[in-house]
């Protein structure tokens, strides 16, 4: 299965009071050229759709062109919020859109439930995650004592009952130890907020927002 | 056909800053048991879904609780924008949960397109018209000189390619003359951005939005 894995499109950003809205236009037609070109079977957006969490109109209409590409396209595509987003909104008509095989994470649960495709090597299951926080988490695990987002992020995975004889990808939205981040996200660089990647050991793949480099 | 129509919910509305949503919950699920009683075959809801083009989180998800309860229902849905909603935001994901029987208006092109069901008289066709203001008629028809909601109503209705022969319904949200409107819409009350009654002699019924009552 060859899937694309997006991030970060932060549609309606501005940079110094001026709009990006027709760059980001542009880039997210060649994404759709670089999908139909690459026959991609399922496509990954990580988080930070937006750049804020009330969008301004453009944004949200082309992020609404976006969908409606994919579900014409019959390409399952998987959304999750990041810290830039509102999860409620990004969640918005999501039980919805599933039967057009747009997946817009719902807010989080404490737990997540799989989205399962097939391939000829059987079931891949696809866990949505939302950017969360501890405080998040500790609203559904109130005796845990979770203070660090590695906590939040194992008591989650943990309560989610996933299968590791089968295939698993999770799509998540953190900061991950290991990485540094780009100005924009400066706050998280090296702050307790940085998840331990080892919470992630359980999945075959991880497609994570922000973009991240490694250290050194 | 049993039809029930709704009208300025109003979602998210403050007065003197004290919320009104717990209320406004407990009316739409009165709204839920009055539509489960009556066995409705259609639902309605003519604009003013919100009390502002940006609302705040717990509307939107009220709203989206109310969707997903029609779409459980198989209860075909009709959703227009009223003066308060953004129109951008209201049929955002409108062309992925159509299929779902949940009709948000597309923002205004110039026309409209019919929904069309079925019983046992035959076809009815639903067209949803958003609100919408000279200005915004004016786009799609620069040679008509107008000046008036009435004949951006009218030109919009004439655009529209409706068969007098069948049953039509039309849904908009605009101030019609002959009618007061209420305090929170006196803006409009006797001003030139009424709506003479007479565009709508093709329709068979029209889903009005707002409320209203005959003047006197």
């Amino acid at each position: 299965m060859k899937i694309i894995h997006c991030s970060d499109f932060h549609l309606g950003k501005k940079v110094n009071e001026f709009s990006m809205i027709e760059d980001q236009r542009y880039i997210i037609k060649q994404i759709l050229d670089i999908i139909d070109e690459e026959q991609a079977d399922a496509i990954i957006l990580a988080g930070d759709i937006y750049d804020k969490p009330v969008p301004p109109i453009e944004a949200v209409e082309i992020f609404d062109d976006f969908l409606y590409a994919m579900a014409q396209r019959n390409l399952p595509t998987f959304i999750i919020s990041g810290n830039h987003d509102s999860a409620e909104r990004i969640s918005f008509g999501s039980r919805l859109i599933a039967q057009r095989g747009i997946y817009l994470a719902p807010t989080y649960q404490g737990h997540m439930e799989a989205v399962t495709l097939e391939d000829e090597h059987g079931p891949i299951h696809f866990y949505m995650l939302p950017f969360i926080k501890p405080a998040h988490a500790r609203r559904f695990f109130p005796d845990d004592d979770i203070i660090s987002y590695t906590q939040g992020l194992h008591a989650t995975i943990e309560a989610s009952e996933i299968n590791p004889d089968e295939r698993n990808i999770l799509i998540a939205h953190q900061f991950v130890t290991g990485a540094t981040t780009s100005d924009s996200e400066r706050i998280s660089v090296g702050g307790s907020d940085n998840v331990d990647a080892w919470v992630f050991d359980g999945f075959d793949y991880v497609a994570l927002g922000p973009f991240t480099k490694p250290n050194g």
